[in-house]
């Protein structure tokens, strides 16, 4: 399971750290936001990233993929890629 | 032992989140950066602190006490305040 957020203010922030904190991975999607606002959100998963181990990808300009540590960003199956 | 850094660039958020993942109280001076700057080590604070547990306390303006979950911010001898 992915969970994908388009948070609309820095507010839902916790919701990307709650997730991100129970194992899930969250694709943030920060297309709603205006620029400051979804630098605030880049600056608050490093953290979130750097305290608990784990990675970011910016999948595009404003989506980014939180994987948590122990978790594979590979797909399960690398040999048949979705067309 | 309470480590106090003064960062001058973003690049230091990791000595931040490197001591206080090892347990380590963090005064974090940013009264030497631009408000730009200093909004995004808050925030990166904020992810280190939500991802790991503890608690920031802002000392003054541009000076936060990240204190590492299990670390008490309260003084030692609560009952006898300094003068």
């Amino acid at each position: 399971m992915v969970k994908t957020l388009c948070p609309k203010d820095y507010a839902e922030a916790l919701y990307v750290g709650h997730f991100f904190r129970t194992g899930v991975p969250v694709v943030m999607d920060l297309s709603r936001l205006p620029d400051s606002e979804a630098r605030q959100f880049v600056d608050f998963a490093a953290g979130l990233v750097f305290g608990r181990g784990g990675d970011m990808d910016r999948l595009s300009p404003k989506v980014f993929l939180l994987m948590p540590h122990g978790r594979s960003n590979r797909p399960a199956a690398p040999a048949e890629s979705s067309r």
